[in-house]
């Protein structure tokens, strides 16, 4: 497209206009006139979804529903299909420890939404939300498209906020604190008693506390994330997030979920019933069958991806003898700190060409103007297995730039 | 719910809460308590939506992609399905006779999220749009929440604004006019030169012009419904939403259609990486199947609900004779005045109850205090036959209130 060739764009919404075109979609242009061989095939570790279908008994389910369940091709309940929000609950109440209703969790079109309908009932024009950096694009996206003000919080060498870090910014329109945990970008898993804590403070200062657990299938430990549920009156604060995207690899589909009091779940329903009416059927089934019949091998899942996580810290000492960092390690990612000196927005494209390596820069998940971004990349490692983490490993270690 | 137990939800974004509830959820609750018998059925007409799931050889098409079709089970590109955009852009250009391009179309999660998506690149905090009366509610809710001013244009007798009266609303604060036609709730078809005299209006202003045409596979008219894509600039001012919902009987799946120039999809585009990262994959499918191959099909149904409409108003005779009148017929919709001394609001679940009818009342599509509301009903008759109708008009004609 010319510069020059169209009138700019009017009327165009100023909150739009500055916020970020999406990360992912940019990082594929970068691919762009760049040729692979079969010797030295792309690694892309840009994206953190599952790049293989579904089991088939899962597919075959939904081929079921779509042939024989005549009502999952008409209009749902807006909050969700009540089996799964049933299911839901049932598994919850067991794996957090603390009894939750189906009445308090909704099914969305995929976590995205999920996030974006929560947030609408809590933050306005020129209100203020707390997240930690890095943080994940799309919240950060969602912000400045509806003027509200996405405050960074710092965290430390061990990428985890700290309350008094997070405290310090709590100012008359701040509304919410935004944590993800398993941690996207950063891999992190915050330690039970540090969520608690943010609950505290949360409910201490009448702010929400959303907790983004997109990726707690893959959580390397066996005990509850944290024990907000276990409180009597968690409604009043805890706003739990969920894809089923991950462990069941539904992406495609889009379908995710909210855990929340029923009276925040009356106020997400205006939402969902104005941005798309229901979530799409076909998926919620799917899901239903997922949490019914494959737990087991989602565990079988989550051990894989276990093992690649430990193929990544274990073969790191050799990027660590070239002066790299491994800042976060866990869920489908690798956080680190590069030893070159050229800002990692510029160091990704160039890892394209140089190593045959497609991955996210720090920058992308830093509010503009944060050094700490320039010289951080996110590998999404999900889809690599143990060699391809070695062949991984062997280019990077082989770069001077 | 005790009115004492709980806490007052906080924090709430003000916005939200002054957003109205999803009324055809609203409307179900009117049936708690009544009892309906075999001999005098609930005559639901309270919702645009087909009540029978699509013609077996699209499920045996969507049970096939879930089965055969890996990528369908992974996330798409976030304006949809390369083929179902070329689709539409090539059926575009012959029914409106101007080149649409395969650019100049996204494929968004139903036809509600592409109004959310277009608007919230046009309209922020404080802007104002413009939108003939009565409304589509889901339109009024997402002006609420997001602190848009949705402007209340008059119509006449004929259920039509007009440009003059548009035009003196416009202040220095309006971005969009919202047109839907053939139009919900009214059923009025607007006519060529109106919506071409509209997009003058629009261009004119420096406003766009969204033009909502979910129903218009059931266009009355043969011709095309407007020349707005026969202007070689159209892309400046026009946004054409669409939706698969019904024709192709997809409600449950959620897919639908924006039309607009390659900028304003490029800013759409982070509104639907943000909120649903893509459309789900096998109702795009789907929808690319009804394009292809159930034209004649479409063609049949089209047939039925214009016999239906013609029995509507055939048979108001009868009821026009007790003081009801007819202000408008088309698409899924009559929409009518009721005689009866009472609000639409209160008549409505009355209805319910005396003549085993659920359908919604006025006061739902229009401002509050606007008193054309309370005298007016709507009837979405699509899923009635000619009997049914029959049924339907001799249990309002029997009704004293």
């Amino acid at each position: 497209m010319s510069l020059f060739a169209q009138e700019p764009l009017d009327p165009l919404n100023p909150a739009m206009a500055q916020t970020a075109a999406p990360p992912v979609m940019e990082a594929r242009r970068w691919l762009e006139g760049v040729t692979f061989t079969p010797e030295r095939p792309l690694i892309n570790v840009s994206q953190a979804a599952p790049v293989a279908p579904p089991p088939h008994a899962l597919r075959a389910e939904m081929a079921r529903v779509a042939l024989e369940v005549d009502e999952a091709h008409l209009y749902g309940p807006v909050l969700g299909l009540p089996a799964l929000r049933a299911e839901v609950a049932r598994q919850w109440s067991v794996a957090y420890r603390g009894p939750v209703r189906p009445e308090e969790v909704a099914i969305t079109s995929g976590c995205n939404e999920a996030f974006a309908a929560v947030m609408a009932t809590i933050a306005g024009h020129g209100d203020e939300v707390l997240m930690p950096v890095p943080w994940y694009f799309n919240h950060k996206m969602w912000c400045d498209m509806n003027g509200v003000k996405a405050v960074p919080i710092a965290t430390g060498d061990d990428m985890l906020p700290t309350i008094e870090g997070c405290a310090r910014h709590i100012t008359p329109r701040t509304r919410a604190i935004v944590l993800v945990t398993p941690n996207n970008p950063a891999g992190v898993e915050y330690p039970p008693k540090l969520v608690d804590m943010f609950y505290a403070l949360a409910k201490e200062r009448d702010l929400a506390l959303v907790v983004d657990e997109t990726y707690r299938d893959f959580d390397s430990r066996d005990e509850a994330p944290h024990a907000v549920f276990q409180q009597k009156d968690w409604g009043e604060t805890l706003i739990q997030l969920y894809s089923f995207s991950k462990a069941y690899r539904l992406t495609g589909h889009r379908v995710g979920a909210i855990v929340a009091s029923d009276q925040r779940l009356a106020q997400v329903e205006k939402y969902l019933d104005t941005v798309t009416i229901c979530p799409n059927q076909i998926a919620q089934y799917g899901a239903l069958y997922g949490m019914q019949h494959m737990g087991d091998w989602v565990a079988g899942e989550r051990d894989e991806i276990l093992k690649r996580r430990a193929a990544i810290e274990a073969g790191f000492a050799d990027l660590a003898a070239k002066g790299w960092a491994l800042l976060g390690c866990g869920a489908y990612f690798a956080y680190l700190r590069h030893p070159f000196d050229i800002p990692a927005d510029q160091l990704a494209p160039q890892l394209v060409r140089d190593a045959g390596v497609l991955c996210l820069p720090g920058t992308m998940f830093r509010p503009k103007g944060d050094k700490h971004g320039a010289q951080e990349l996110r590998l999404a490692f999900a889809n690599l297995d143990v060699a391809g983490i070695a062949t991984l490993f062997a280019r990077l270690a082989a770069l001077s730039v």
